[in-house]
């Protein structure tokens, strides 16, 4: 039994790691929003620094999946655990790049008059890095309800991208000298839907695997029954 | 030595099903991609059909994987081989959704009045289709020389993309009316660069695996020297 404590220890160390990297990418969201909205350049580098950890952590990750596969060789839920945590990771790396797409544009916008208010972004970036955290939590707490409304949160979002799309295009119709400006703050706003996106990727897979879950609980239970 | 061959028998049959949903994401971005350049929406629902194949087999694949890991559990490059393999129908399938967006902008564009003659759009479109090629090429056969040359081309997309966002910018400039066209033309030439990022991703994770194939391979041979 003692291995199977070490295993367990393992696959709780797995978890920890990978919350651990969510919590950056969340950080580096809120810096290169805050590096647009506070008109602080100094955050944006914060972000390109923190993506440097992110990738380590990338890579810190798979080799522990790519660890625990080859010695501990796992079966059924445990081996789907640790391949979807690959996938994850993944995921996380890829959000960690857009904000850093994000934080570049806020250098670019910060060194011209601001377009206008921002209200929505926030809002988006505030809505996708409460995806990002959750959607962690319902991973590594087996809880397909907490997926289920991240999926939600990215209807919320797709809706707010749209919306900032088409006012932007307004203030492009009124005056062609805020097209460059409004063309970086809509790639921002994709930057945000693709991290929603992202999660909301984490989020389905989280729900197939926790409902596989449920359904090979019932099939186990139905042949005891029976037995 | 009958399970080994078994084995090297399913590990083939996983690379041909890795080359046919290539094969299925290269013919979704042109088949989207020429529903805008012909004007043909009907390409565009091709496209639609597609998807929901390249989402069965990324289903079909990952599965194999899961048995492959859980009754074969294999280990070194056999293992990373087929945990990589997971990653990248995830990539592929995210190429084939990017594919239903360029299908579903074509169908609002061609709706209206062709803003400009699309040249920059189809080569983009066809530099992205032989990375998903090569990518994948290069993933089954261990090559990092063919890997390294979808990274190059990587740059080539990236370039195209800013020179149509450019160009896009001047036409709305001159004429708002032109708006809403080349914006939804903007997000199509970002939708490539995304599918491009996708190849680019796989590439380098490619590189990764061979060179750590090669170095692991040096150090055997200095063992075998020593020893």
């Amino acid at each position: 039994m003692i291995t199977e404590t070490q295993f367990q220890k393992e696959l709780e160390e797995l978890k920890e790691n990978l919350l651990r990297m969510a919590t950056m990418v969340e950080e580096s969201i809120q810096d290169s929003v805050n590096s647009l909205v506070k008109r602080d350049s100094d955050l944006a580098h914060q972000t390109f620094k923190r993506e440097k950890e992110i990738n380590n952590m990338e890579i810190i990750i798979d080799e522990m999946c790519l660890r625990l596969l080859a010695l501990r060789q796992p079966v059924a839920t445990d081996l789907r655990f640790i391949t979807s945590a690959m996938k994850i990771v993944t995921d996380l790396e890829r959000m960690g790049d857009q904000a850093v797409n994000i934080a570049e544009r806020a250098i670019s916008l910060n060194q011209e008059p601001q377009l206008k208010p921002y209200i929505d972004i926030p809002r988006m970036a505030e809505i996708t890095q409460s995806m990002v955290k959750d959607v962690l939590d319902a991973f590594v707490n087996h809880d397909s309800r907490l997926a289920r409304s991240v999926c939600e949160r990215d209807d919320i979002v797709d809706g707010l991208n749209n919306q900032v799309i088409r006012e932007l295009i307004t203030y492009m119709i009124e005056d062609p000298k805020t097209i460059t400006r409004a063309v970086h703050l809509m790639i921002v706003s994709r930057c945000l839907e693709r991290i929603a996106d992202h999660a909301t990727n984490i989020a389905e897979d989280v729900i197939f695997m926790v409902d596989a879950l449920i359904i090979k609980h019932r099939i186990d239970e139905k042949k005891e029954e029976k037995s």
